[in-house]
């Protein structure tokens, strides 16, 4: 099998992101809103269109590239004896909200892919963004550590002792689905009432002030009373969500991106820490919260790193080619 | 080394067992309350009587056996680089309760123990229980796989992909202190309020109707209303607690034991499969809740399980000599 290039493929409920590397570390990225219209290959025919252009754009020919790492929102759930994906907020048969132009139930994504490529590594997006962040990050002298999305949506990547856990059927990690407040009324798109990601998303939290999230948590820190208490509601919350995890695993490391992070995680992270601090010493003494290395990039890095030659990652590690993506 | 004897210890809060065993099975076990008073070391010498004793009674000398299994509960704390443990029922010093006559800290039991075997494994109990599920029992072919205890606590032992889960200080499926109810005055052992042990384990429940354990659950399926409240709402909060495990690790299959299963899990297992199909068909459709095989015995064996010479594993997979166990 041709080693020269590798394409990885970023799969969000919002946006869809295609690269192709070589060696010397990722040569083009191209990215479009994720299609939600159409068959119910559409989005996967998306995907190769997307890949196709990445190549194009770095002048490799498609024929020259046969591994594809693809890091997908979730969940999965088998189709064909391969990895469908399910998400409530791309698949209109899914979503409680009714509001998707489609009437999507599974999305053949890995099915589609193999068509095109000999080798095709799936893992959900967060699993994916640990993997890089342990090949070339925070992570990547510490077993026990957790990768955590704080964006539109909350999702987890975990690893224990140096093993990133898949489960079943790919699904470990949808740690954001785990059930906090049962007095809560705020609905998760996958139902659940009261969940992490329904208290403490971006977009949830928002909602209740009638804003978006980046003015919510900029009159939060300005000092506005109401946006203030909700700030720190979601942060209490996702603190002891945090807590359990540790309580469930012995995490030591939480990584930390995603939008809401990456642009008030200087102000949310003390509140989180102690939040932590308040439970079961034994567990959470030495816990550190800090942000993923690799930035807004790391979930792209995380799809090329399943299919990364062993022989790439010293040069990667030494070069930190992802920064070129920040341009790209 | 010689292979041809190992030793088991299962230490609990309550009570401490030792075994010995050769290539045909367990050969004697010995159990007694567990030392609370004297020295920090007091617990650790015990196991060390004990041991001496289940060989006595074996006819086994004590030199031919240099290696042993320990299954204990926690939680564990780093002593010295080896693992001592902090279980807040037996430490003095650990204890909300200050009704415990001693000021222990942390008990060094690796330390003990190491002065008297070459090789001293020691796993949390629950991990224990599960390895031995893992190798003799139902788990032997599911690489997804829970082992829940329910009984005067509440603990768990974790296996995702086939590994059983350790965690930074080996503390993972401390899962009992996950935070459940923010409501709840329930105070757990940890000082925690309202995580699932403080809630639905037996002596919380029954301190609710001023009754012991096993009165409550005869008056519960004789239909007694109080009893009745409180036995669905633990099973609900557990449920609840089950489902948050399977949206972390994408769990397939929970093996359960402990005094409150083994005597009531015929009628608490449907209460507890209803709480987990009410969320997240895609994580949830498939999971089963069954008993662990080797019954009450499983923490005695996965504590043997952890030192046993890989040859042993299809004999004794072959003439099930925990059976012995039960009259021993």
């Amino acid at each position: 099998m041709n080693e020269e290039y590798v394409c990885g493929l970023d799969v969000g409920g919002t946006k869809m992101a295609a690269l192709v590397a070589d060696v010397t570390g990722p040569l083009a990225r191209v990215s479009a809103p994720t299609v939600k219209t159409g068959t119910v290959r559409a989005l996967a025919g998306q995907a190769l269109d997307l890949l196709d252009a990445a190549c194009r754009q770095a002048g490799v020919p498609g024929a020259a590239v046969q591994k594809l790492g693809v890091a997908t929102c979730g969940p999965f759930v088998p189709l064909d004896g391969m990895l469908g994906i399910a998400p409530p907020n791309v698949c209109g048969a899914r979503s409680k909200a009714a509001d998707l132009p489609n009437d999507w139930d599974v999305i053949p994504l890995e099915q589609v892919l193999r068509e095109r490529f000999q080798t095709v590594a799936v893992r959900n997006d967060c699993a994916a963004a640990l993997l890089a962040e342990r090949q070339f990050g925070a992570a990547r002298n510490e077993p026990n550590c957790v990768y955590v999305t704080w964006s539109t949506g909350i999702g987890f990547g975990l690893c224990v002792d140096g093993h990133i856990l898949q489960g079943k059927r790919g699904n470990a990690g949808h740690a954001g689905h785990m059930l906090m407040d049962p007095l809560s009324d705020a609905e998760c798109g996958c139902g659940n009432l009261g969940d992490i990601e329904a208290i403490a998303a971006g977009r949830n939290l928002a909602n209740r002030l009638g804003c978006d999230t980046a003015d919510l948590f900029n009159r939060a820190r300005a000092g506005e009373a109401a946006a203030v208490e909700i700030a720190n509601d979601a942060a209490r919350w996702l603190g002891r969500a945090l807590y359990n995890v540790v309580a469930v695993l012995d995490t030591r490391l939480f990584l930390f991106g995603g939008g809401v992070w990456n642009h008030h995680g200087d102000w949310l992270a003390p509140l989180l820490r102690r939040e932590i601090g308040r439970y079961f010493p034994a567990l959470t003494d030495g816990v550190e919260i800090t942000s993923a290395t690799l930035g807004a990039r790391v979930t792209d890095v995380g799809a090329l790193a399943l299919v990364l030659p062993p022989a790439w990652l010293p040069l990667w590690n030494e070069s930190q080619p992802w920064n070129r993506l920040s341009e790209a």
